[in-house]
């Protein structure tokens, strides 16, 4: 059977990809960033699907082609140099498509151009003669942090840039994870990418209040006053709990998924392939649920990064940590009893050298099982039967690290046909150095002498429907209160629940006081008990949105976060909410906001919902030295999808491993006595109620 | 050692509050409602408590008196009744406070009450006749669930009424649990619970869309069109799923917990009493983190059901779940593997019979651990070092079934310093007969037959902070944008964070596109790191606000639900949202709005917040016969409060239990074949980075 449309290149693939390229460029130097699947066009695919899940399939089906999208520089004889990108026909081993893509726009980033940065800093003069001004204590060293450059001043000529955060770290400890973040220097390095050589030091305020925008007057001594904040237990070994005792999660048979043909993943009458790709990470494709379609695709399609801090040249601190690139390489390799409790199943991906060698990333993506506590619940009060079904999430992790932030992307399904997607923010606060005994309204001084700067987190989610088939509408659903009419609403207890169609692409903004709901609907399909269409919903989480002003090039270039929802016509290849190319734009191009401008029909037709949601981040001290995870979830739920709770079948057996802890209290007679905790009573205990011993059931 | 004040009562302390009583009406027929601890003031308590944080507790401490609330009926000779409630002294035997409630205000209902309602509907003509107009197919017998009256209607004499929903119960399966709400019949009748007879007979319209509020004209084979929709395992065996494999949560070395004193629980740095009440369910009482007081006082304070379809009866419709009362009989009684998984401790409570006796009610709360996932992480790119951290909960528990609907209340600590307050909504939707073929504006049609009406759960959570103490205010904290300004903000990415007192007290609104958030400061404590009052931060859920007409009954009883954060100071015994006395009520007596309305200085005072939140519930057909739990969540999170991430110290050790699902994939390469997944690999892989094996670490 050949690979399957959606599966990730093969290594086989990738070297036909890189010979392909090659030979197009016999007399020029190649630099390779990125080899990856380039999804099938959708047309072909509705047809290759249509086989599938009707059980046609063989390896004759009429399959769309198999396509490589290549990224890579050329220089040319006298270091003429040229970004490319290309589509690489696997079959024909031929060129497809090939763009030599326009200077105004940058390749993403790789983690073999910030080496760079660091070598250029070590050979830079102006580099060192700004370094000699401090005095740093005994055995500290310079760090220093690449960061993109973000977007440019206005007026300035966009060449590829690279900015450098300065720190120093203590090596007296010998140990190379001692937090360096505690002792940052007020300069930053700057790097043109194509020489490679420092252009410029940016020279950054240390001041608080009133200090204004410039104030850069601080002493030699410039990390005296900051202090060691470890996170590494190697070197915090004596502050360690000791009292957490372990808490294992076992599966005496097995797992209730299964993994098939690589990719395949069912579980629970739930069906869908899982991708991976060094842009959006983990892709889901094709889930249905009992056989029913309910999604075509669903991927996080950016996340953009914007820091408030007025003062120069802090305005380019914004992040694209999708699109500025780099993202397969900040992928973590998860490790087992780490990342999950339970019977994990990990995923590998590949990823490429400079030249173009195919490398295994191992275990980027997780997939795990977990408790999901009580799913539903209902006592006779009569009987005192009692019927208790726990839920059960399928959940799949992967993780990105992104020079002092990490996140953890998490896909959950769960038994009554909901699917949620979780962002969690954390690792460490971007932090600047701040003069001694000031603070700022700019940030909050998390550890002495450090100042972590407010910003903003805002990811946008890519769901591309097939609720029962692929032409789908968007119905908003608000309910709003009513007039006291004594024709329809004598006592003033109606609400009205209203209901809008969205014929336009668009966008709009979450309103939950009016509890403002979309219903992805097939129109074409109703539900056979309610006489609805058939729907998923979602309510827009109503985090804040961007605060960056509308002119300015924070705002600018990222357009995609200035609305909650926007819904756009199906395209092919219109994947990336802030456009294809984001290290150092001015303004998002060909975005989710150009898509909608194109005003198309999104009523009955293969439409695509791009949810936006954020967090708003003005650091708290608990945030240091590496922060509590903040998180987001966003959740799509079956609204008269099917005729009944589809969690109804689920058993509810009692789990006989749990065990009761024993304590000295006479239970409510407050005359409670110590008593050993951890002695633990055998689970099979009475049962009342009317149900046989294997289910839940209470007395009441 | 006497008990603590805080200690729930004893049986002994049970029957010397009843004796009490007792002696005071010799002459009288006593009907016992409720007997509970009548917590204590707080000025003593402060003291008291001043002495236990410094270990200065002896017997010889002073305490405050330790009381008993005692709510009673009392019929007179000749049949005069009166509602009473007591506060019993429990050392000195005698009745501190006593009062009888005024007529206009209705005692909370309890169990015996319902009885007398379905025994007066056997007794009562008037209800045969109107069953007799019914033709019920063979085997189906009638149910009636009884009801609170809810609001009176306008202008009608305030009788304390029962009323009851009927159902029809198919008896063929001779199982008693057979799902009667899908055959509901369309008359309530009305008791007046004095007489206890049957007054009148509502008679509900079961029409559609345009049938008006008024139309009866439903044919005599009522239930023919209702289809069968049964949640009993015993009744649906054959459907019941087979492939969803055990997962068990296992602790070999035992719990990290500690329960002494009969009600003190101590975990993780956390220390607090544990209360229950049968107005509130449990209590937590005197929350300190590392010796650090946080709050006095934690417990859902109230929770009310408006339903929208206003035809009448229904705008009667409307619970008060808590003040309504009865819910210590409605509280289940937990059983070891249904309700948590791991190792659990329970409590127990004792209730009252009608004549006064104690006797237990086993299992009311449960306390367990819980994983929570990666609490934080931090991968350092240059080393391939991570640090992972998983997240602990330790969880109170506790479940009601207000007849078809089942709530569960969890209280939730965690690793670093946060406290939630989460209720789940599930059991089974309130129905209406509908006819055949019609569909409605006032619900949805979730079966054959049955109409499920548009309704609101709000919930109001009373928090009693003591932020380092108990003098405290509140900040209310925005984020906003900032004009573009050469001197202030030359490029546009500034944001503002804008802090307002509030020195009075009253009530506001959520606004999260203000990304808006609630700070409960000391303003005479201040962080040594970031110069700021110390804190404790809640971002108030912006969850749609109660929707009947201000003019209606269900808003005047249900102030509350009306603004999402309240704040008031503190008043002994002021604990209920929607006032003392909710059954039957017309409007909020003495509630929260009474309360702010009092225009006190909230400012470095003892003060008290009231949280609303809450689900605009417009059913879906997967929420029958038993609803998939909607929840909620309130999360209080220190801001300020610690010098540090307080789980900055929470052991990375790896879980050497987990285990490796092997599977056919060739991991990303696209060459995937079947593999047998449920064969487990040594959970003990090898690890890459500079960490101990014993660590969790990874390459990168």
């Amino acid at each position: 059977m050949p690979a399957h449309p959606f599966d990730p290149l093969s290594v086989h693939e990738f070297s036909i990809a890189r010979e392909v390229i090659l030979k197009e460029h016999p007399d020029d130097v190649v630099d390779f960033r990125e080899i990856y699947l380039r999804e099938p066009e959708k047309a072909p695919m509705k047809q290759f699907l249509e086989f599938e899940h009707t059980g046609k399939l063989t390896a004759e089906t009429p399959r769309p082609p198999r396509l490589a999208k290549v990224q890579y520089d050329v220089i040319r004889p006298g270091k003429r140099f040229e970004y490319h990108e290309a589509a690489v026909d696997l079959q024909k081993e031929s060129i497809k498509w090939h763009e030599i893509v326009d200077t105004a726009c940058h390749a993403n980033l790789t983690v073999w151009e910030f080496r760079t940065l660091i070598q250029a800093c070590e050979r830079s003069d102006m580099f060192h003669e700004a370094i000699s001004k401090f005095e740093l204590p005994e055995n500290f060293k310079v760090i220093i942090e690449p960061w993109p450059y973000g977007g440019p001043d206005k007026g300035e000529e966009n060449r590829r840039f690279f900015q450098g955060l300065c720190f120093a770290q203590d090596t007296s400890s010998g140990n190379e994870d001692s937090n360096f973040y505690a002792f940052p220097l007020p300069v930053i390095p700057v790097m043109d990418a194509r020489t490679q050589e420092i252009v410029r030091i940016d020279r950054l305020a240390t001041g608080g209040k009133g200090d204004g925008l410039e104030d850069q007057t601080y002493s030699k001594r410039i990390i005296d006053h900051c202090k060691v904040a470890e996170y590494d237990p190697l070197l915090i070994k004596d502050r360690i709990r000791q009292d957490l005792m372990p808490l294992n999660v076992v599966q005496p048979a097995g797992v209730s998924f299964k993994i098939t043909d690589g990719h395949l993943i069912e579980w629970q009458k739930w069906r869908f392939r899982l991708g991976f790709n060094p842009r959006e990470g983990a892709t889901i494709h094709d889930v249905t649920y009992d056989g029913r379609q309910i999604l075509y695709r669903l991927a996080m399609s950016e996340m953009t990064v914007p820091y408030a801090d007025p003062r120069p040249p802090f305005p380019r601190k914004q992040a694209f940590d999708f699109g500025d690139g780099g993202l397969l390489e900040c992928t973590n390799n998860l490790t087992l009893g780490c990342d999950c409790l339970g019977q994990i199943a990990y995923f590998s991906t590949n990823k490429l050298t400079r030249d173009g060698k195919c490398i295994e990333s191992p275990n980027v993506v997780c997939l795990h099982e977990q408790d999901d506590g009580l799913l539903w619940k209902h006592v006779n009060w009569r009987t005192g039967k009692s019927v208790a079904v726990r839920n059960r999430l399928l959940i799949i992790q992967f993780a990105i690290t992104l020079a002092n932030y990490d996140y953890i992307f998490a896909v959950k399904f769960d038994l009554a046909g909901k699917i949620s997607y979780e962002a969690r923010a954390t690792g460490i606060v971007s932090v600047v150095n701040i003069d001694p005994g000031k603070t700022s309204e700019y940030g909050n001084v998390v550890n002495p002498g450090i100042l972590a700067q407010n910003h903003q987190h805002i990811f946008c989610l890519r769901i591309d429907p097939a609720i029962d088939g692929h032409n789908n509408s968007v119905l908003i659903e608000e309910s709003h209160p009513a007039d006291i009419d004594p024709k329809t609403n004598p006592s003033g207890n109606l609400y009205k629940v209203i209901q809008t169609s969205f014929p336009k692409s668009g966008a709009f903004k979450a309103a939950p006081h009016l509890n403002r709901i979309v219903k992805i609907i097939n129109p074409s399909h109703h539900n056979p008990i309610s006489g609805k269409p058939v729907a998923y919903k979602f309510a827009p989480p109503p985090t804040q949105l961007l605060l960056a002003h509308p002119d300015s090039t924070q705002a600018n270039r990222a357009l995609f976060a200035q609305n909650h929802v926007w819904i756009t016509k199906y395209k092919d290849q219109e994947l990336y909410a802030a456009g294809r190319f984001t290290l150092q734009s001015q303004r998002e191009l060909d975005g989710v906001a150009d898509a909608a401008a194109r005003n198309e029909s999104v009523d009955n037709e293969d439409i695509v919902i791009w949810a936006t949601f954020g967090l708003t981040h003005n650091p708290r001290v608990e945030d240091f030295p590496v922060m509590p995870h903040e998180s987001l979830q966003f959740s799509l739920t079956p609204a008269d999808f099917f005729t009944e709770n589809p969690a109804i079948d689920v058993p509810s057996e009692r789990n006989l491993s749990s065990k009761q802890v024993i304590h000295g209290s006479k239970q409510g007679h407050g005359t409670g006595v110590n008593g050993s905790i951890n002695e633990a009573a055998n689970g099979d205990v009475p049962v009342n109620g009317t149900g046989s011993a294997g289910e839940c059931c209470n007395g009441h």
